[in-house]
Order: C-alpha cells, then structure tokens, then sequence
C-alpha cells in the first residue's frame, strides 16, 4: 500500500483554507455556489451522482490515506481533481463536526429550475417551504431517496439544503435527489400545467392519509411545523391529509410524519412482491 | 389578571439552584431520581399523567407568570408543590436550551420493572438497548406514543430517557408512556413466559414489514443503528423484518425506521374508519 507523504498546509488562513472556512455560512455558499462535505462517504456519493468537485481536503492527522482513501483521492486527481493535504487543525477549523473525519471536499451546488423537470419521475416529488431543523430536513431528504422520490422542489428561500447539518443528515442523499428551487405562484402553476396531484400534509386535516390513492404525478406538500400550510399553500394542494394518532398529542416530528407518508406512496406503488426500486437521481 | 411579584433568586449557587443545575448530567439525575424539564407544555403533560413535582422553576424575566402559566402555578402550589422565582440569568443556567421558557420544573424519574407491566397493554410494547442520538431516542417515544404504544423497555443501562434533549424531542411523551429498565436475559425470559411476539428491526433482514401480521403482545426491537441486533438479541426475536429501501441507500435514520413499522402495527390493529385510541399511559 503506498503511503502520501505530502506537504501539509499549516495555515488556518492559507488562500486555500479560508474561503472553504467561510462556507459555513449560508450567503458565501450561494455567492459562491459551493459547498463543503466531510467523510469519504459523502465525497464518494458526490463522485458516484456526477456532481463536480472542485477540490479535495484531506488531513492526514485526521484519516489514514491509504486503501480506499487513497484510490478516492487517485480516481479524483486522474478527473483533474487539486488536492490540499492538511494539519488536524487546519481540517477542524473548516469541518466543526465533533468528529470531523479528515477527508472532505469543495462541492458545487445543483440546483434546478421548475420547468426543467419531468412531473411524472420517480415515485413522487417533495414539496416544501420551511422545514425549522436542518436536521429534520436531511433526514426528510434521506427518506425520500429510500423510496425513490424524484426530488425536492423548495417553495421560496427559506429552505437551504446545503446547511452542513442537513447534509449530515442526508447521508448523502443531496447528491441523488433533484434540487428543484421555485416559488409558490410558479410551483401552483407549473402542478396545473402538469396535472400533478398535489398532497399537503397538515396535522389538522380530516382525511386519513391512507384513504387516498395516490397516482402517478404525486408532489407531497409538506406544511412550515407550527404554522402548517398556508391558505395560498392550500389552494394548490388537490387534497389534504393527516395521520391518524393518539388524542394526547397533536402532531409528529415533521421528519416523521413527511416519512410515513412517503411510505404509504411508496408502498401503494410497490406492492411487497415487487420490492427493488432503482436508485433514485 | 392578578400579577406575581414575587422576591426572585440572584445567585447562582442558592441551594435551591445548584442541586438543579447538576441535574444536567446524568450521574446526578440518577442519583437524586430527578430530572429537570423546561417549558409549560412539558410541566403540564407532567401534572396531567400524575408524575411527582419536585419544585417549579419560574423566571419573570423570560415568562410572563399570568394567564394559563398563572393558573398552573396556583394548581400546583394548592397540591403543595413549591415554587422558586429566579433571575433570567439563574434560569439560563439551569436550563441551558437556547429558547429557554422560564417556565420548569424539578420531576421524579418513574422507571418501572418489567415483572410488574403488562405485556398485553396499548398497541405494542418498544424495547431498545442502544440508540445514539438523544434526539432520536425522544422524537421515537413521541410517535411511540402517537401509536398508542405501551411504553419502552430499555434493555441495558445505555438509554437514558431523562436525557435533555431526549425530554424535549419526545414533547411530554415521557410522562405518558410507561419506562421499564431490565436487562437483556430477563427481557428473553419474560418475552417467551408472557408468549410475547418479539419483532426483531434490521436493515439486513429479508422479510418485509409489511408481510408480517402484527398480534396483540408485539413488541418491537430496535437494534443498535450501526451495529444491529446482536446474536442474543436476535434469539430473542420472533421474526426480523426490514424496510424496503433503494439500494443506493443502507439504512434509514432509526427515529424514521421505528416510526415507519410502528405506524404499520398501529395501522393493522386499527383499520381507517376506526382510527381514534385512547390516550396512552
């Protein structure tokens, strides 16, 4: 096995290093259109889906860059992939996760516009247009790649699933979904156009959510945690469901409800003889 | 509207405050038998499912101590619970949330032993030895009790349902479901003397959760989220199913695939033009 022995950058304010730093924050990710992931999963399924890496970090304090590391890191510089090797605390000042692995990259975002995607691919599509926790929002989006969800269309600029905790969250799977960027008027016009069936999700509709058959050409509509849709929000969705639970509690996690639902879809979709779906993206 | 003026708390280290500050580790909730929960909702799904009230915690800097806050305040203290006013400060260092209410209260930890529960009560039984996220563990015992679930049975010493921000994701259902601690040979054996349907939960497994017939005295075991069930663990289960998934993914977040097959028990057990249950606990 071949050991790198490279130059390590020690600087935490190296030309390099800091414009990665500044990532963090959610204007620089979209002045710059880049984002930065940790963990040779992430970097791996970012390669897998096609998405353009801009560069590599690695810090050899942090992870071993030998076997599969190392042919990740091979495969990326045969691309034309720069990579920067760095000390441990270059690594940390960039990655803030409690257990940064060492091996991380400069992605570019990917974002669509509505009228470039088709309404019928894919188990469903997601709509949503506030979603309070990073956390929920990745793991939604996790979820949605399980059951083979087209994407998700993000109503306005609330939503930014970039947000290093959603992409934690996601295990990944902001490299396999669709981002789709539009807003309210445009999505409400576009589900019209397309004969979408349109689903909100609200903790006080009436219609138990699997009295509903859901054809092809659903979008799930997810409504803001507290505030559920809003009236415009209401007006586009063809119907509105909620799921059925115990009188001492009046809603679920949204990542939990977003996911029983999806299941339901799926399921409906895939009856248990006919289980495998192909990958998502 | 009558207002409190109440002398607050300055200090930090009053004796009414340190003893709660340290409640934040969990040696100390252990050994006092008491935790800590902040915010109204919390203090009064606690009152409600009949746990013991330590000492309510108010700070008129952060709450406004009238109206429906006023009248839980005067409701314990007619039951003999006492009452501490404190600074904003002295609250904001008992209870580090960044959205800290104001509004807490000191709660008698309640675990049950497994011998003195009943294996046929509510929809089925969780049992759970390792669940990484604190978060996870809560926003699991709030659909737990959405389903009408009995309780969990916590195997093992690992899983500390008092956790912070366990009691926080699990919004109150900490009161209402009933908490049992036993150990992994006195779960088998009460499993197989009370003929208990033990679900085994795996990524791995082949059986579809959807193929399986849910009994009354079901009990679900979630395996640990990296790890899985162990090999005694796995003898213990009736059945293991997994939830069907695209194979670009391997798992799901353990909060989405414990909520996903506890709606499916919940849903076979009641059809959907019967879908009210009463209050768990």
């Amino acid at each position: 096995m071949k050991k790198l022995r490279p130059d390590l950058i020690h600087r935490r304010n190296h030309p390099h290093i800091q414009p990665i730093r500044d990532l963090q924050i959610r204007n620089e990710r979209e002045r710059t259109n880049n984002f930065f992931v940790d963990g040779l999963r992430f970097v791996h399924r970012a390669f897998c889906n096609g998405a353009h890496i801009d560069r590599l970090i690695v810090s050899p304090d942090l992870v071993d860059a030998t076997g599969k590391n190392f042919q990740l890191i091979e495969k990326l510089q045969r691309k034309g992939v720069p990579v920067s090797y760095v000390t441990g605390d270059v690594y940390k000042s960039i990655c803030t996760a409690e257990d940064a692995q060492g091996f991380g990259a400069v992605i570019r975002r990917r974002i669509y516009k509505l009228r470039k995607v088709a309404p019928g691919r894919g188990t469903c599509w997601l709509a949503v247009s506030s979603i309070r926790s990073p956390g929920n929002l990745g793991t939604i989006m996790r979820t949605a790649e399980a059951v083979c969800a087209a994407g998700i269309i993000m109503i306005g600029d609330n939503i930014d699933p970039f947000h290093p905790a959603t992409v934690r969250a996601s295990m990944g799977s902001v490299f396999s979904l669709i981002l789709v960027r539009t807003t309210m008027s445009e999505f409400a016009r576009w589900a019209v156009d397309n004969e979408s069936f349109v689903v909100g999700s609200s903790p006080s509709a009436n219609l138990d959510y699997r009295l509903v058959a859901y054809p092809q050409r659903t979008v799930l509509f997810i409504g803001d945690e507290r505030k559920g849709l809003s009236a415009e929000q209401l007006e586009a969705c063809s119907v509105v469901v909620s799921i059925p639970m115990s009188d001492s509690l009046d809603s679920l996690n949204v990542s939990i409800a977003t996911s029983v639902i999806l299941y339901e879809i799926h399921n409906q979709m895939r009856p248990p003889s006919l289980q495998l779906c192909p990958p998502a993206g």
